[in-house]
């Protein structure tokens, strides 16, 4: 028999994740509450809610290691999994909460801009007196896509952005940042770390849009960037693919903005565009295989198809590039529906 | 709902192109008769035989359009499937039968080894006495990788070829190729037919054991060829992949091997190694999508990995090239486990 490879979440990363496993000859089973996940397409599926335990050790038994693509799974229902999770579920409980994260890259010293836990109006107000209008106010649970964020520009927006962040967030000092950029690193079982070339990425309504490579940082700055999710791998006894989100500054100082404990949307690319894609080498992370060559053979522009957009591919599909369709019917507005990557000689 | 594309056949043809269809928004959907085809593990399954039509005819109603992935398919039973099958089983009919299929290429004046049909021992003495020693006897169905094929140096060996190749083959000249090739053509359903750059094949054990491009053919020779599977194509009112090998002769000239009516083991660098892959560009041409661009991004190997050799595969992932695992378990000698894709700098 073939190893499995459990895969708890349904979205299109689980879908790659399953691709890339069943190249390797593994077999993707993914775990998921919806009944007809996008990931199911091209694995065995098993539907379940996240906090169906008697479900996911059932599950578990027919998986040789487990994983996941989705972040905001109820961490104390993992622990039915006995030891097959990789990466451990501790780096979902950092990256769950936007204050212990925070936190825990502070004690790690990787430079973050400045915030303040917010649970009440008054620790907001207090939070402005100390960062200085504008801030963003983030729920410290549950956001993502930009979703539950809010930009402050004034005292006047107090009460909007408690609206939209809810009495759980965090406030941020508002970064002039000049450029984003993410590492996507992959860490092995046997204490070894390969990183892809930094992404450069560019947003739009706070949800990725493009990401190129190479990007505008220099060698001594990616080298700096690698060096911190080294040490935030490290310190979660990572497995699997770890994404850091950074902003990029004027003076090109660089400050952490987020952890992803997973395969993320800036390293799409990586499936036509590096030797290895990061879906590839999450796999063989997480079933203790030896990592592959995350070497780049071009540059890269990577775009993000969005809600209805979609549809206009699908009507005339790109003569350029390597189109993918998660194959979400019908298109949504605000929705990840595909993306194309375009690689260019060097 | 996303559309499905029904493929006959549970083989790693059927698996890679699964994973093709997936990746472009379509659902794959597998029937063949095995209980666990390698291809289920990346689609939807039926698990039935070929020549049951209630199975046929209920699995075609669940897709939007049908291919196959593998040859001997009882074509009497493929009608039940409407006109959802494409390419259309003519293209089945002719390859299934090499007698037949030499024929149909010598009426389209497509350059062939001399080949007498053999019923019996009187039939295959004549082919020896008009063809002359060596000659090679092949069973006119159901042969595949050298099955069925024998080489015979003089009247003495035909007892066995006879027993090898059975009563009903076909008899043909003895090609001192110098080597071989595969053209490889996808046909879309608005007229349109794009080609793969030549690949250079190299057989071992009559089974192919490497793959290379460029081929060491000239322009001419390959334009020559392309002209030859669009006149073949055009023939049969093909969709889809098509592939057709050549014996390439001292003299530049070249002969047509044989015809197969799918994707083709010579093709599976297109992964990696073409902007679009010759599985991609079957499942769009079979869902009456454009054909996407068959450049190619570098120079090519392409290693099968046949038989036990997987095991050691397994144990020591190759650092270096595009590792494919069929996630057939356990390794059997003499068959088609995996392949390693290598793209190098032009």
């Amino acid at each position: 028999m073939s190893k499995t490879v459990g895969i708890i979440g349904g979205g299109q990363l689980g879908r790659m994740l399953a691709m890339a496993a069943a190249k390797i000859g593994v077999r993707p089973h993914i775990f998921a509450p919806e009944p007809t996940p996008c990931a199911a397409d091209v694995a065995q599926f098993t539907q379940a809610q996240y906090d169906d335990e008697r479900a996911l050790q059932e599950w578990a038994r027919a998986c040789d290691a487990i994983t996941f693509e989705f972040e905001n799974i109820p961490t104390r229902h993992l622990d039915v999994l006995s030891d097959k999770l990789r990466p451990h579920h501790y780096a979902l409980t950092v990256s769950q909460n936007r204050v212990r994260e925070k936190e825990f890259l502070r004690n790690l010293d990787v430079p973050l801009a400045g915030f303040f836990p917010v649970k009440s109006r008054e620790d907001l107000q207090q939070a402005a007196n100390e960062l200085q209008y504008p801030i963003v106010l983030k729920s410290a649970e549950l956001g993502y896509d930009g979703k539950g964020q809010y930009v402050l520009s004034s005292s006047k927006d107090i009460d909007e952005a408690l609206t939209v962040a809810g009495d759980d967030a965090v406030a941020e000092a508002w970064v002039p940042f000049v450029g984003e950029f993410s590492i996507i690193a992959v860490f092995g079982q046997h204490n070894n770390v390969v990183f892809y070339d930094a992404c450069e990425n560019i947003h739009r309504k706070q949800m990725l849009a493009h990401t190129r490579l190479p990007a505008s940082i220099n060698q001594a700055t990616e080298a700096l960037a690698q060096n911190y999710v080294a040490s935030i791998g490290n310190a979660l006894g990572y497995v699997g693919t770890l994404t850091v989100e950074f902003f990029m500054l004027e003076d090109q100082s660089i400050l952490a903005n987020e952890i992803a404990p997973r395969v993320h949307n800036s390293g799409h690319w990586t499936i036509e565009g590096a030797y290895t894609s990061q879906f590839e080498n999450h796999i063989r992370a997480v079933m203790g295989m030896p990592l592959g060559s995350t070497k780049r053979l071009g540059n890269i522009f990577m775009e993000n198809i969005v809600g209805l957009d979609m549809q206009n591919y699908r009507e005339n599909l790109p003569q350029e590039g390597s189109f993918h369709d998660y194959g979400k019917n019908p298109p949504k507005a605000g929705r990840k529906m595909g993306h194309l990557t375009k690689i260019l000689p060097f």
